[in-house]
């Protein structure tokens, strides 16, 4: 990938600012952000340095990958050998040493990721550094002064570039040709696990790594997707059932979330009123979208329509949250919460979610990716945006 | 869940022998292996007592899963609110110290997770606590002297109990139905996303929280499936094609690493051979496999075999690991590697996975689970074992 040049300068100001020396990163989500390189098993390690260099330590295995980065410096080390049995902390110090030395960093001001945070999973398996990062910093950087790098890396996340948000576009667009071929797929009699695999299996259907996660509450179980993780189970859909599919979709390390929310059958009235609100919700929230606006106007626009239309109790969460870094995680930044203080700016990139879920009996959720443009707001999602496209068997 | 009296004893043999008052973990393996209960995102601290009393934190929306573990105490923390933004670390603040005052552990000697290590991933986003638990249980845990517990927990999962060990067992039973019905569908013209997705998509369809991945690496590309991790691309299957696929599925917590190489026609005779190599070197090493043989003698079995019949460089890895716990993490104990000390005992649970990787031609590997038994060995994926079930569209 070429160098997203505004990307790099962002980082390289909050190391002016912050008087920081160097900011390392593990996680993959920061590793993309800093190199433009999307690990896969976790082990690669990013550093940025105030002059604006990037150095990426990656395993062999995922040389081809962290090459199509701009990392100015790139080092690599054995994942494994027939040889010996070499733990991870074992096989980065070399490599991490070297970078240390080159470019001076010991007894200088280094941050790192020391708070918990939420890591999309792309892969079976991810390798976490979790407190060995501290370790292993003290011990290869003579001296250095460790602090926090973490609130300004959600800052960063929060706001794309522009062809951060083009990779969200494109994982937008991918994500809708699956619910375009899930919805074809969806009838009364498959089980949530089924529709959930017939929304899921084109996901990875184009070029780049893609793929995610698609999962169906259907019936009474819709009631419970307003929890913080979403489930298949194995209950057939019924005529009149309402099947709420979520999807978290990637392409190259770029995040999706969308919902939406099929009637199997007509809807009857009282499935009439929860669209109505909702849609409305989405349309309100959409509208209040531009530069300058407080996330938690945002969060109004949408609970104002659903109070209003008798649903304030039965939408149980905020409206959104950041999207593209993040998967789901309802603390990344912009939050479209309530008593949220996120300004939105251009670039930002976040989900409107307003639902209504009503124990034993059901849930509608209409989750959008939206992106704040110079002018307002662009909907990355428009498809099966009305009632009729949302009805199934008409 | 019952209570799993063996894993409990372990448990509580470890933190007696190792003078540990406590032992925290955050790690969704690691809270299965202590509680029975296995996180969904990764949020949920489980600690084991020296008593034998297990604690175990859970955000609301897990109450249902954690309770189905025999943690004696549960806790619960909001995950989210309506009314502020608070942050995981706060949130889980207040029940910890209510354990902490309650067993009396201020001053003691607490083991938590200090290593880097593999956590498989089913779900589309992970907490990791990261470098913060050190802060969270400084702060709690007043005078508390952190020792490591990551070498101990890495011992502890190797070897599995009964119950777990027909967990693994239940695991592998629905892997075979996904296998069975991928190789009904498998033809040339696929692409190998296309294979992947017709794997995978039987992986969810059980009783429990079931899933998981399925790659396709096909004509080449399967001399890359020697790599540290496995992708699938665009590639259609052709006529005459290797078509190699990898497959980590879970039920409940507990994973599978099951590898078959389907050839796409009759395999000609540089395939037969390589077949007739990898299948002897599976043979080899699974009669290798009873309790008190070294791990480094099973692989030198299977190598022996791939050495004589003249694919020594071709076989690049070590013939196995750890699985169960584990996914996909090479160090995962037992190490079917040549430098192993691990010495084989019942329950250990591992892959067996010979291979033959042609740079440019393509790669055959066969990967089956196996536990140790009191006698010798279970295999627990004993289907498409031979050629004839391994030839498509004969």
């Amino acid at each position: 990938m070429s160098r997203d040049e505004e990307r790099v300068k962002r980082v390289q100001h909050v190391l002016e600012e912050q008087h920081w020396d160097a900011l390392v990163c593990t996680l993959p989500q920061n590793v993309l952000l800093l190199s433009g390189y999307w690990p896969v098993v976790g082990t690669s390690i990013a550093i940025a340095m105030r002059s604006g260099h990037i150095a990426v330590i990656a395993p062999e295995d995922e040389y081809d990958l962290a090459v199509q980065g701009w990392a100015d410096e790139l080092r690599t080390f054995a994942g494994g050998s027939l040889h010996n049995l070499d733990t991870l902390d074992r096989n980065v110090r070399v490599p991490l040493a070297q970078i240390v030395e080159k470019h001076g960093l010991h007894g200088r001001v280094v941050a790192y990721e020391n708070s918990a945070d939420v890591q999309p999973a792309s892969y079976a398996a991810m390798n976490v550094y979790g407190s060995s990062i501290v370790q292993l910093l003290q011990d290869e950087i003579h001296g250095a002064r460790l602090v926090s790098g973490s609130g300004a890396l959600a800052r960063l996340r929060a706001t794309l570039t522009a062809h951060e948000a083009s990779c969200v576009r494109a994982a937008c667009l991918q994500a809708e040709c699956a619910f375009r071929a899930g919805a074809r797929a969806l009838r009364a009699g498959l089980r949530e696990t089924e529709v959930a695999a017939a929304f899921q299996e084109r996901l990875s259907d184009t070029e780049g790594r893609a793929g995610g996660f698609a999962y169906c509450m259907s019936g009474p179980n819709a009631a419970e997707a307003c929890a913080a993780y979403q489930r298949s189970r194995s209950r057939q859909l019924m005529p009149g059932d309402f099947a709420l599919v979520h999807c978290n979709s990637y392409i190259d390390g770029f995040w999706t979330d969308i919902t939406r929310t099929f009637s199997i059958g007509e809807p009857d009235a009282r499935k009439c009123g929860m669209y109505a609100a909702v849609l409305e919700a989405s349309r309100a929230a959409i509208d209040a979208v531009r530069p300058g606006v407080k996330a938690a106007e945002v969060d109004r626009a949408a609970r104002e329509v659903l109070q209003r239309r008798g649903f304030g109790k039965e939408f149980k969460h905020a409206t959104g949250h950041g999207v593209g870094f993040a998967a789901i995680n309802h603390l990344a930044q912009p939050c479209i919460h309530p008593v949220s203080d996120d300004v939105l700016e251009p670039g930002m990139t976040f989900n409107i979610e307003p639902a209504i879920y009503c124990d034993g009996y059901g849930g509608l959720r209409h989750c959008d990716v939206v992106t704040v443009t110079s002018g307002g707001v662009e909907v990355l999602t428009p498809f099966q945006a009305g009632v009729s496209e949302l009805t199934i068997g008409k």
